[in-house]
């Protein structure tokens, strides 16, 4: 029998992220939905993830956070999906889903922080510039319709929501690299089905501020 | 016959974390030493990487980038070093791989910055404070020998790499947990061996201002 798996994620986090790579593997999972200060930072939950941040899952007695890893750990753990390549051929896989999970999520929160950097502190910090980290993220896109070993793999379902969700709010440059590479992407019906439960749930759970 | 390994790194990089972990496998790799801001900006090298950072490797044709990543990669191409879990057993192994390279490598290096952050940019950063993600770290690895899977993995080498550089320059606490993981870990045979090669590049590679 099957672990079963629950989902715990809030539908404006980069659980979104787990939440397309859920309906790509195709297995039933339960969704708990936790909201920011609250929920999120309650007892319960700090068990799961002591961060108190969402996404994280739960699989029989195995738990795991953070996004990328949760995308890695689901394409192994359910290897009929096919959703990583076999394990001598993942170079690329690896070097993306960590490219996208270190410097390029460093890049984009420092300047949407709009904190500035001296290139003393850029060396110390080590993820580079923004531009340059888009850059090479572009190269790595170019002409390829997976990031990885030629086929859909869960490094395209984290970078491309990194890419598609840059793009939507104005982190990454609407480069025609990326909108390529993007719109073969978002038309699985995997995505879709997750956007449609991402978009139910902000209905049914608007942000605070967002609110009354 | 098995592709050759070419790793390339500066004695006062990330490069050390590969350095030990190739020693961990036991295969033949050559080095090649670059410098900041010169060979490591050439563009012979930014062929290999566009970020113009260390650690790389070559395996044949297949270039990774990014130190977890390579981990990560190099435990799977040669699974006769038994330094990654089977793929079903992997949810520790991912889960502070990419947390070690991801909120801890980021906290880190803000701290080491000294950039405040308000909340709300902690929010949209979401790294986490430096506080926050060493006290979950210690929570990963206490009372535990071994990060993932009770055996020794790639993931203790890079876990392992941050918490013993961490404590030695100062960015992570010296907490009796993290002391008893590491003294394990850095008397391996493999860590020694990487310590040498990397103290006598240094001796040979002056930071150019800590040089004449």
């Amino acid at each position: 029998m099957q672990s079963a798996i629950t989902f715990y994620t809030n539908p404006y986090s980069r659980g979104g992220i787990v939440h397309w790579m859920l309906e790509e593997l195709g297995v039933p999972y339960r969704v708990e939905y936790l909201e920011y200060g609250t929920s999120m930072k309650a007892p319960d939950y700090l068990a799961i993830n002591p961060m108190g941040k969402v996404p994280a899952i739960r699989h029989g007695d195995v738990v795991v956070t953070e996004a990328a890893a949760i995308c890695a750990y689901l394409a192994d753990a359910f290897p009929e999906a096919g959703l990583a390549p076999p394990p001598a051929e993942r170079g690329d896989y690896y070097r993306w889903l960590f490219f996208a999970s270190g410097p390029l999520e460093a890049a984009i929160g420092l300047k949407s922080c709009n904190l500035e950097m001296t290139s003393d502190q850029e060396m110390q910090l080590g993820c580079g510039r923004l531009e340059t980290v888009v850059d090479v993220l572009a190269d790595a896109v170019r002409g390829r319709r997976y990031i990885a070993a030629d086929r859909f793999s869960a490094a395209d379902v984290y970078v491309g929501s990194h890419i598609g969700w840059g793009m939507q709010f104005g982190t990454i440059d609407r480069r025609p690299e990326f909108e390529k590479y993007w719109q073969v992407l978002e038309q699985r019906p995997a995505h879709r089905n997750s956007m449609e439960q991402i978009e139910a749930a902000m209905a049914k759970y608007p942000l605070p501020d967002a609110g009354t």
